[in-house]
């Protein structure tokens, strides 16, 4: 790292008495801060964007109590000196172990205000930015000291003053789950009590009706992109942001414990970032990685044993209700100790031998199977401990010749940890169950909390769980496991820490459409700017066959988009571990189509935004790692489009072979969503392209070059 | 099992219409219980012993929730009809892999009602009752049900509806702790705010004025000695009692959970054992067995590994203030990743084997060492997790030279795993911490459960600890090892399930004499009719250096006894597991003295309560296991007191050397404390001898037999 240490401060106004205020820019001066302490000794900032002011004076500090909880220490949130200031520029680049480009570019001026109280405690707080050219990170640091030793956050005063009304796309504030549909609104229309009534999530914890969670993309009505986040989840309960709808300030709401509490530090301590990211275009939204660049680098030496991969399943047999998780299909707890086999359940041997040979042949390199352990007969709504041992199968699951069969035909097996959310079982088991997999040749896991945690009086966000969330990802790691963890809290970019921990659900996934409502044609257009700011999610992409009738008549249920769009997601849902969900049978029904799916890389070089719209359309390139093959995803929301796509991007001189997997005429995700047409054409650096898009539809396109 | 179903039920009033009640006799008429069920299908029982009532009609019944607890469920404590009734005569006899006689006699009646609702739900309760000569029983039984699967214990309505203000012995109710000084008071004069007061104690989290612990000793003015417990305390949490006092009915408060939620029940489901001990005589109450005959058998089927014990440790030095458990001495955190040693580590390998030396040259079975992993530095009073790992030595404990040392003495080392309250950190390493102590030859560990629980929310004596506690019962049976919890809830009759659980402490022990206010001269003469009707306690007794200021002039505290009493502690307080708790040099000092703890036994064949008197005096003989000799304790509490044994329980004609310990001439607690007179004579069935027993004294005597 490139450390800078800049001559002076520079102390811009002082109009008021003893209050200080300091400007920060970042290396660009395209975004600034203003850090203040007025004379009461309370710190705020501001935050520009060029000539825009993006925050306005925005409070900081904490409410705390003493570590057994007992009682309220005095807070930390005024009567603050500033005993000195540090400041420094990094410019510096770092190659992520996998990712969205080669090499990822952090810039930054960094300012660490040390804060200390006049009064007798005199503890001593202090408040770091780093100002991107594409926005703001800030965080508190807790530094040793005698009189501040353990302790517990009671509230994080951190504020988001907005400067408007500003539109957003939001989902409920909640304890618990994140599997909400989005809402666009304006924020003074947020009404997030919704979030209490949405019967078709396994458990969720609502807060009140002005809290939303983060990622929070807005837009202000003068144009400019705004993205609140935090980044480096460690240690910390999530934030919510709760709105004042009278001004438009934002302020944390963390996910407490069951006392109320928040964090439990012991100095030295340092908070997340809290994230801002900033422009005037959306795509650089979609392109930032400040979040990365806040997170720690990998804390695994040798990543050799890390690799992006696509996988089917046995599992969305279980979401249409053609197969059954569990062996009896009883879902009574009496019966586990007799099971009888009901012919219906996912995975059997042969079952799963079937995806092997499926795999295998289509260049799939994994094969995930849930239901093959002993527990699900009884697994959901009980908030019980001892469900799962994930070391039984099913009498027919034979997990030794299963693992013969798989390393016969190179298919790797993907494992299934669902823990109902019991998660001090699962920790009990932990090791137990990764020797299991390292015997039986498993190399990744997904794991799942569906449920209410156990610990009773922890929720899926608090600080408790993040610690435990971690946990999976260092011990994975010690067993050389990668991980994919469903109903986690969401991202924050600790992937570039953990990247064995390649992706997460952590959002309202594919497999919504095939039993609820489902999730609105709108959806993938708003998760990149959501959801996927902290990370791949494991969405679950390319159903094919798209109408859920076709598996029971009297069903209504469908996927809301077209069969072109359900390619087009795998480049603009960015995930290393990518899905092929539907059937085996469904797709060798439309294996033209499919080729998309077997081609498309998980792994890139490079990648451009090429348009995008929160709530509206994504189009996306990306060249595949160490190719020189480009794929591009472009979808759109319930409205017809046209896209022009200009191909400047491909090296000058070179000519490609592209297959375009467009919507069919009269293509249409409710009335005739499974219409495409596959066309192939020579284009160049200098062509231009233009995709019609159907209602709900999208666009995928191989580029193949020409050597 | 003999069964004897009994011809016919015998209804023996119904003056109430529709109103029914049953009289349960026991096996010799002694105890009786009337169960009744009103006309409102309110259930409710009283109790008899001989003519006199001992329970008033007394309320059963539960209020629950459905299953994650967020909703009510109908209260089930009326409405019932009676469906079925069945009884049956138990009198069987088993022998315990170890304790207090070789046979034990279970000799009971039993009556199962079998209530159903009469509303819509028609959910199933049963009530039984044992009814003992010595006592009663009873318990719930939730039947499998499909109304009744999985459900909230949100409070149970048993009562224990007293006959009058009796005298009781009682220690303030808690969540945490029961590291109390019992009081003895009536039930009206009840003030148990003391122990939100009472700042020796780690974490305790009082109730309220009126509620107090079991197990509660009384005395009626009428002279009956009536005590209430539980046995059997699985997947359920801890019973308090809280008293109203203006008509003595005892009501149960149980530990509840993070949510006030007491226990999560599965169908089919049991309640502990709710016991009540009763009779005319004192010496009844302390010879019942009522609590272990109402426990299940053994789960361990090969018990040869297990073995009762004597030991020394390394741990009173740390208590007089000789040494330190950490390394370093600076208890600060910041300093754990440099540590330099004080010179005061008490776990050092050169004074571990003075330990293993001193026991192997005195006939002491083991050693226990605490202080020896690394974490002391900074384990206390934090609320945090992952302080110890359990196989970290510090620098100067060589953990596979004192392996060899000891075996090479034929001594066995006891493990320390002091959880600090983490018990969500301890339970993720358990099996790496057994493993640690198998690998170097530890058969035995001692627990500590110091501090607020984690998981947060969770109270010691709740059901999640419950079940914790059972589980290291079960997990060190699974690696042949013994336990000795500190800090649990106090035991309920369970050593007779899991034999390797020899000893709990769950109550004051001797230790704080070293460093409070300590222990009234009366408390040991109390705690055999409290705390020890569950089970053994480690309550380390046999301190000969019995004032501090010998360590340091400045101090006042000391232990509140006679050095004979002391020795007369090992036959009064029952324990398969009795430590020699005083450093070796100052049993160097009084080796005469000491030969007593070298020669007492510690399993029996035999124990004659002698006499008793809460909180006055008890006399204790008992038999050594396999052999002829016996051993006499006698204490009294601050009071001089004289005392007549009569031997009519030696064998016939058979002669016995007694070697008499006896409190000297003007011993007394407080002024001489340390003054003892060592006799020797020769007795026969025909003797009695008188014994003097001084303020706050004992005396112990050896009975070998001359063959």
């Amino acid at each position: 790292m490139k450390k800078i240490i800049l001559p002076a401060l520079i102390l811009i106004a002082s109009q008021i008495a003893d209050a200080q205020e300091y400007a920060i820019q970042s290396p660009h001066g395209i975004v600034s801060v203003n850090f203040s302490l007025n004379k009461k000794g309370q710190a705020s900032y501001q935050g520009f964007y060029k000539t825009k002011k993006f925050i306005e004076p925005s409070g900081m500090g904490f409410e705390l109590k003493e570590s057994y909880g007992l009682k309220k220490l005095p807070d930390m949130k005024s009567n603050f000196l500033l005993s000195s200031v540090d400041s420094f520029l990094v410019n510096e680049t770092w190659d992520p172990v996998w990712g969205e480009v080669k090499t990822i570019r952090n810039n930054y001026r960094q300012y660490i205000f040390h804060l200390t109280e006049k009064d007798d405690l005199q503890r001593k707080l202090n408040i770091i930015f780093r100002v991107f050219d594409d926005g703001i990170g800030f965080r508190y640091e807790f530094p040793y000291q005698p009189n501040l030793t353990a302790f517990i956050v009671a509230n994080e005063l951190s504020e988001f003053h907005l400067t408007g009304n500003h539109k957003a796309f939001w989902i409920p504030g909640d304890f618990d789950t994140n599997e909400f549909q989005p809402v666009t609104s304006s924020l003074s229309e947020v009404d997030a009590t919704f979030g209490k009534d949405v019967n078709e999530i396994a458990f969720k914890w609502g807060i009140d009706a002005n809290t939303v969670q983060t990622p929070l993309m807005m837009k202000s009505n003068d144009g400019l992109y705004i993205n609140i986040h935090e980044a480096a989840l460690v240690n910390y309960p999530a934030m919510n942001l709760t709105i004042n709808k009278d001004n438009f300030n934002l302020s944390s709401t963390l996910v407490p414990d069951a006392y109320g509490n928040k964090a439990y530090l012991l100095s030295p301590a340092k908070t997340p970032w809290r994230t801002i990211v900033v422009s005037d275009k959306a795509t650089d939204i979609l392109a930032s990685k400040i979040i990365l660049n806040l997170n720690e680098p990998s804390k695994i030496k040798n990543t050799s044993w890390i690799k992006p991969m696509k996988f089917v399943g046995v599992w969305w047999a279980m979401h249409v209700g053609t197969a059954t998780w569990d062996y009896a299909g009883t879902q009574d707890a009496s019966n586990v100790k007799d099971l009888k086999p009901s012919g219906r359940h996912g995975a059997t041997t042969k079952n799963v031998k079937r995806y092997i040979d499926f795999a295998a042949k289509n260049k799939i390199d994994g094969v995930l199977v849930e239901g093959w352990n002993t527990g699900w007969e009884d697994w959901f709504g009980k908030w019980k401990e001892n469900v799962f041992d994930f070391i039984t199968p099913y009498p027919d699951f034979d997990v030794k010749e299963i693992n013969r069969y798989a390393a016969s035909k190179n298919v790797k097996m993907i494992m299934h940890h669902e823990t109902s959310a019991a998660v001090s079982s699962y920790e009990r088991q932990m090791d137990t169950a990764y020797r299991f997999m390292k015997r039986f040749g498993y190399p990744a896991v997904k794991t799942g909390y569906v449920g209410r945690i156990i610990p009773r009086g922890e929720h899926h966000d608090g600080q408790w769980m993040i610690n435990h969330y971690i946990r999976i990802a260092e011990k994975t790691a010690s067993y050389n496991i990668m991980v994919d963890m469903h109903e986690p809290v969401r991202p924050t970019g600790l992937h570039r820490t953990y990247p064995n921990w390649l992706a997460c659900e952590a959002a309202r996934g594919n497999e919504f459409n095939a039993w609820s409502k489902g999730n609105n044609p709108d959806h993938e257009t708003i998760l990149p700017f959501t959801r996927l700011m902290g990370g791949p999610m494991d969405y679950t992409p390319g159903i094919f066959e798209i109408k859920m009738s076709k598996y029971d008549s009297k069903k209504t249920e469908q996927v809301h988009t077209t069969l072109a769009k359900q390619l087009a997601l795998y480049v603009t849902m960015y995930s290393p571990l990518q899905m092929a969900a539907d059937l085996p049978e469904n797709y060798e029904a439309h294996m033209d189509a499919f080729q998309f799916i077997k081609d498309v890389a998980v792994d890139w070089d490079d990648t451009k935004i090429l348009n995008a719209e929160p709530g509206d359309y994504i189009t996306i390139a990306r060249k595949a790692k160490g190719k020189n093959d480009w794929f591009i995803g472009s979808i759109t929301d319930e409205n017809r489009r046209e896209i022009s796509i200009n191909f400047d991007f491909l090296d000058k001189g070179k000519k490609y072979t592209a297959i375009i997997y467009a919507d069919g005429d009269n293509a249409d995700w409710k009335n005739n969503p499974m219409v495409y047409n596959i066309s192939k054409q020579t284009v160049t650096s200098l062509s231009m392209v233009n995709l019609k898009l159907a209602p709900g539809g999208g666009c995928a396109i191989s580029l193949k070059r020409i050597d």
